[in-house]
């Protein structure tokens, strides 16, 4: 009969912050927390853990929702769940008890993000291999069954889908150079908000010797001109060949992202993301066009792969940053990823998980898919509460080789549970 | 000093509904489910009271959300807090530990609609007169104090919202005559989809016979065939001078919306309603174009005012379904109304509320705002509930004459708590 999930287990995980870090536009003083769904099998020998972000006290109502949208899983075995996981992930999307609540957005949303990630751990888990391998052992056709493709049919079905990725096969032999070379990481941590000018000049030379080459300030203060001095401080400590972003993280109206932007757009960024509020697709459109050749990124708060196929339609976004654990886990992730290549548009994930997941994501989508290999994002806050933290080597993360997708915590495993 | 709030209360409120009543292409058996704020003044002898609707079990998490956000607004001088209520909407909104889990959208925006509304239902109370004249006696600047319209700066900022209220000032008082004639209704309750034909029939006619001259259907079904034969009935039953409208609540994928739609549009309904996925503007703008004379409605999904911009920009919708208990509360919904203005289209709400507030909203509207006058949606399920429940004669709302929003629910009254 196989593993059959016999228990489900929820936990409210909460982290405190060293002073500043995590700070942003909006988000003065960040927890990091993470909603946790832990998936037994086997009388708790094997076990799989997904998890959502959020940033606070709200944890809690993620928990709760995981409780109340978790249920359907149990006793279900594993392998038939995985099989066609996309209809699963429908029906729990679509759960006529809490799909007022979204739909498809909001608390239930990231519940769903939380139980989608522990079902493909577990998988993973069960079957020995690290995520990015399990994804690349799958046909175009086991892989499409992964997905909720609902909603997209007018530019992606499922046959467009498998097209895809067959056509991507040929070449994925050389793309698998990633695997030992690692990829590329992009540093987070040096920017943050609340930082001083002389912390951030002192970070972004740490993270130049560690062999970083791309860095991302936080901008959309208060005070714009604080905004430009390190802004170019920044642009001078990367010199004219590193790459350099400004993440304004929703802060400015319109009229306000168009003045600061084009200040900013002088510095030579990669990109600017959440230039304004995360729901003004028509406004990041207005932005994308006027800003040229800076890019615009977003995504982080777009919260389904109907947002973002109206993103990619009315082009108001360069870099995808879809996360796995805002979107409905890893599943819709992929489907947003497969949107994305129709589009041709490069997926830079926004990293809610620390890095965990996405580094084993990012080396499928590469190889499997052809994404661009851009870089991923690398926030180092909570590597000492993860069992197998994604793990930097001159600016590349290494890639993971433990069974899963790297999601066990030190607080379950030490409970007993992993 | 004036009033205080001295106490927050919660209430997780769930009624039952008549079998088959609520159910349309998503929803198979709804209970129809108020999380509700009240808000206590001078030792409990005055409360307001709001609520927002969900439609099970996820009610709880609203509940929750509540006690987390209006911990703010103990202590508070109720006229202080009512003098610049935008600026509070747009704190809570921003709450920086909840806002992850939205931002503006989902179970922290329901909260803020219920606690929203119990703010306006209090303001009313403590004047003694019900909140349409409340809201019809507010100078302009005060009625735009009210609201939050950041992120809306590039269509319609305070100046300019200000100079849409005084330009439609001249003809209030022939407008006035409104709430004498009261505000006609549709019925939504004669057409729920796991009506049978007889019934769908038998309600209608008694509609009818009751003063009602317009009726919902809900189409969306997996039977495309019952769909349009129970809408080819509906006609029938409301004659060739009768208003239709269908509600697919957001069933249908576009191409599915396209052939179901070109079909539907031959028995010249009014409007199709949530034709495909509410996030889907694109798709939506799509469909009006093509439909057209037949008009697209749509709103009770569209979280907050940026969304509604959005669709507005895009001519995604005609009629405009905002609903106070899915938006922030009164203050979004009479954002997007004066957004809805700038764009000339009719606002029509949706009842999350069973009419309740909004059979005041619509009269300040039209009054106020030379909102059109289309109809109020009507929806009986729940008239047994409330202290003051909505009462229509010959098909037209009464103009509520008690004081605050209406919203008064017989099982917090029992409790002492008015």
């Amino acid at each position: 009969m196989g593993l059959r999930i016999d228990r489900i287990a929820v936990a409210d995980l909460r982290y405190p912050l060293p002073p500043g870090a995590g700070s942003d536009a909006i988000h003065v003083e960040p927890e990091y927390c993470l909603a946790v769904t832990q998936l037994l099998c086997d009388g708790g020998k094997l076990s799989g853990t997904g998890f959502a972000l959020t940033l606070g006290e709200g944890n809690r109502l993620v928990c709760e929702a995981i409780e109340l949208l978790a249920r359907r899983l149990k006793g279900r075995p594993v392998d038939e769940l995985m099989a066609t996981f996309g209809s699963t992930a429908r029906v729990l999307a679509d759960d006529p008890m809490l799909r007022w609540l979204g739909p498809h957005k909001g608390v239930v949303h990231l519940a769903l993000a939380s139980i989608t990630n522990a079902c493909f751990d577990l998988w993973a888990k069960s079957r020995g291999v690290p995520l990015w391998r399990l994804l690349l052992d799958l046909e175009p056709e086991q892989l499409v069954a992964l997905l909720d493709l609902s909603y997209l049919e007018d530019v992606l079905d499922e046959k467009a889908a498998i097209a895809l990725l067959r056509q991507q096969a040929p070449a994925r032999e050389a793309r698998s150079a990633i695997l030992h070379e690692g990829f590329p990481g992009y540093d987070t941590s040096v920017g943050w908000m609340a930082y001083d000018d002389s912390k951030v000049r002192e970070l972004t030379m740490r993270a130049i010797n560690n062999g970083f080459c791309a860095f991302k300030l936080k901008v959309g203060s208060h005070d714009g001109a604080r905004d430009l001095r390190r802004a170019t401080m920044l642009r001078e400590c990367a010199g004219r060949q590193g790459t350099i972003m400004f993440d304004a993280n929703q802060q400015w109206t319109l009229p306000a992202a168009r003045i600061m932007c084009r200040e900013l757009a002088k510095l030579k960024p990669l990109w600017i993301e959440e230039p304004t509020h995360p729901d003004d697709m028509v406004a990041h459109a207005a932005l994308a066009r006027e800003l040229a050749p800076v890019k615009i990124a977003c995504g982080e708060h777009i919260p389904n792969r109907v947002v973002f196929k109206n993103f990619f339609e009315a082009q108001a976004m360069h870099y995808v940053q879809a996360d796995c654990t805002r979107l409905g886990g890893v599943s819709e992730f992929l489907a947003v990823a497969l949107l994305a290549k129709r589009f041709g548009l490069p997926m830079v994930p926004h990293v809610g998980d620390m890095g965990q997941i996405h580094q084993h994501l990012v080396l499928f989508l590469h190889i499997a898919l052809g994404n661009e290999r851009v870089f991923l994002e690398h926030i180092p806050h909570l590597r000492e509460y993860f069992l197998f933290p994604a793990e930097l080597e001159c600016g590349r993360y290494r890639t993971p080789e433990e069974p899963g997708s790297s999601t066990d915590l030190k607080a379950l495993s030490a409970r007993g549970l992993r």
